[in-house]
């Protein structure tokens, strides 16, 4: 049996796909956090490049990729797509079951897709370092290795839970010549307030993005970089969809569901984003399923209401599913899926009613990531087991019904940093964790109000 | 410019190339280690299974692939060949650079492409359980995946010093289900003896194969399974070289120089044997250099001649390239290239002048690893960057002369679990290690005398 689908380099996507032409809904304008009024390019030119903040608000639907951009996603693009042949067999179902992997880029996840063009903007227009927040650290190690490919400078915020838990991360960094530090940090005056208010806190995205965004802001020679959430990652991640259309065309199958895991977004919009012309405009009946952790529930459990993007409040105040800014999810081992929001793109997307959304305890996904490494080979980060797990359950459930469903998981980054979290779940030292409703609801009072 | 060099998995070898067939003087036969008589079938029954053996002893130039092991192996392979534009580019030099990177394994190296067959052999049989040594834990978490998709039980005694400075290396062959013990352990008669007698050895791949042998012989159920030297491992490694040729087809040149790391022998002969007859037979003018530690020096200053494998005595006694089977290599961070001999077939083609041999201090060494991380992204393990050092000295002195020459590099994994490693050449902190002469010449006067 074929298992394996590889596109030449040359099938690299030459162009963005840009949702935002064929929304539904329009999306509702960004705020400036201090006016509460719409936010204007000039708004954003302390801490983005002019390429990029035009990226942010166009809504063309396709937009070149540098060509320059496109060199270096060789390194490690096209991505393969598999067919999960010994998954398919273990779990004894007639559903065929695919993944595509971008664990094989150098950094090991999905990021660096968005990564490299950042830096190219960047570097193009004269800035000489990034800052960054980074959760599980997939984000802080693509910008460092996009950093020093392009000849910047890159310092990292990293959450200090997976600093703590994730400690090759850093090391990571280091190689590709970046400075990684422990967020809430003592680099910033944001930092500084709430080491000294919350002396155990095991931080958050949140409260990681406010340092960086302060650091950018208060530097000249530097700007501030983003891993999700905002339009132009999303687009830059639409490279994914687009490669996994015409692998699909290989395979004959066209998906039925598709699942990818979601913090913040990126990854799962990248993704799923080329099939919703699909769905708008051939009426095609495919359910594309964000997967997000029971700790932190944005979608599944959040509001879909103008909320700031970062903790302190400096970062944009935009349209999406949240939890509110200052809540703080526990420090489970997805530490990429701790943020508070999501991308307004898929937000307003969810809110239409065209994409769903599931959330998942931390040891069922552990269980179904080593059932994956057991019989695919490859060990998923646990960001990524979040989105096989829901894909077993409709594997078994076609072994009932007889269905041959065609499933695909999307499979962002390998687990190789993460290898203490499966010592956690060996050692039956997980903690599963309920929905904090009470902290949600407070923190969902301090919205703002525009 | 085209970087990548794909092939589909249709391109997996349906053989294994067997150089024994090719070679100029033909292998001295492997010694009973208590007899010191020629070894029979039947001594090595007691730990291998029989079509293993077969291969052993088999001077056939082409041994079939079973499919069974062709399907598995489509799981990463076809490994890809990259030309390294971005160091290239680095190094100002008019030589091409290219590496095939067998990092793309679930394991993260070359080593399933002989722990996938070995598994294989012995499910056939009827074993249960396989016994291993590992050093960095490569070939250790190769053959916990192998073991795992046939739905064996194995048990792998890694090196003391990369047991305690690899901690993830044990944790992923726990995620893939295998028992991972600190060599010298207290599970084998061997490693209770040495405990009690070097309570602070920081153990050695001669002391955990003696480890994993006994627990084999003494064990019904049980064979035992090694990583490297035998014939058959170099056998299965074959297929690395195979595909390198048709990917060299691909690009249109032919190297002039190849570069591998070489510790007891597995990825450097794997790529460089099926380019053998290529040299014999077309007159080929092709350096391939074997590149060792200058703490382990064994091609460049050992001894040719009869000696254990292992350090108890109990494995075969082999003609090969030694520095004596008691010597103990200091505790140097490529943990994998720490063994005191070299493959019989390889060690008889450098002594027959086919095969060169350079020996590298480690700082150099991952020096060179960083501008490889830094230019290419892949961060490669300390191992695989033995082949790099001297790869770009010798690139660089294509930038004097003006030669373009064609220069190949094995990089033979990634350094995920070697980020310490790192971090000590980051914090000023690796030792060189000068050649242990003295040691080496006690060592040697213990050889046996056939």
């Amino acid at each position: 049996m074929k298992i394996k689908y590889l596109l030449d380099e040359e099938e690299i996507p030459k162009k963005w796909y840009n949702v935002a032409a064929d929304m539904p809904t329009p999306l509702k304008p960004p705020l400036n956090p201090g006016t509460l009024k719409p936010l204007t390019a000039q708004d954003m030119e302390a801490i983005f490049p002019k390429a990029l903040i035009q990226q942010e608000m166009s809504t063309e639907r396709w937009i070149d990729i540098p060509e320059e951009v496109r060199e270096i996603l060789k390194l490690w693009r096209p991505t393969p797509l598999y067919r999960a042949a010994s998954l398919e067999k273990a779990l004894k179902t007639p559903a065929k079951i695919y993944y595509k992997y971008e664990g094989v880029s150098p950094a090991g996840s999905h990021k660096p897709n968005t990564a490299i063009p950042q830096a190219y903007y960047n570097m193009k227009e004269g800035i000489e370092r990034l800052a960054t927040e980074t959760g599980a650290g997939q984000w802080g190690s693509a910008l460092s290795l996009a950093t020093c490919l392009f000849g910047l400078q890159c310092t990292v915020y990293m959450v200090r839970s997976s600093f703590d838990s994730k400690p090759y991360r850093k090391s990571a960094m280091r190689v590709w010549g970046a400075e990684c530090l422990s967020s809430p940090s003592d680099r910033t005056n944001f930092g500084r307030q709430i080491r000294e208010k919350m002396p155990d806190t095991p931080g958050s995205l949140g409260i990681a993005i406010s340092e960086a965004v302060e650091d950018a802001a208060s530097h000249d020679n530097t700007n501030y970089s983003l891993g999700s959430v905002l339009n132009h990652v999303l687009l830059h991640q639409t490279i994914e969809g687009q490669e996994l259309k015409k692998q699909f065309d290989m395979t004959e199958d066209y998906p039925d569901v598709m699942f990818g895991c979601c913090g913040g977004g990126s990854n799962f919009p990248g993704m799923v984003f080329p099939f919703i012309p699909d769905k708008l405009k051939d009426k095609k009946d495919l359910r594309m399923v964000a997967c997000e952790p029971t700790a932190c529930p944005t979608l599944t459990e959040g509001l879909f209401a103008y909320d700031y993007g970062d903790t302190a409040g400096m970062a944009p105040v935009i349209m999406m599913y949240t939890l509110g800014h200052d809540f703080i999810p526990p420090g489970i081992h997805a530490g990429g899926l701790r943020y508070h929001g999501d991308a307004p793109l898929l937000s307003n997307l969810v809110h239409d009613g065209l994409i769903e959304a599931t959330a998942l305890q931390q040891t069922e996904v552990f269980e179904a990531a080593t059932l994956f490494a057991r019989t695919e080979g490859i060990i998923p980060a646990p960001e990524s087991a979040h989105a096989i797990k829901p894909a077993i359950d409709e594997a078994l459930n076609c072994r009932k019904t007889g269905e041959e469903k065609v499933i695909f998981i999307s499979l962002s980054g390998h687990g190789h940093f993460d290898l203490s979290s499966y010592d956690a779940y060996n050692d039956g030292k997980l903690v599963d964790y309920v929905y904090p409703a009470e902290l949600v609801k407070q923190s969902l009072a301090k919205l703002p109000k525009p």
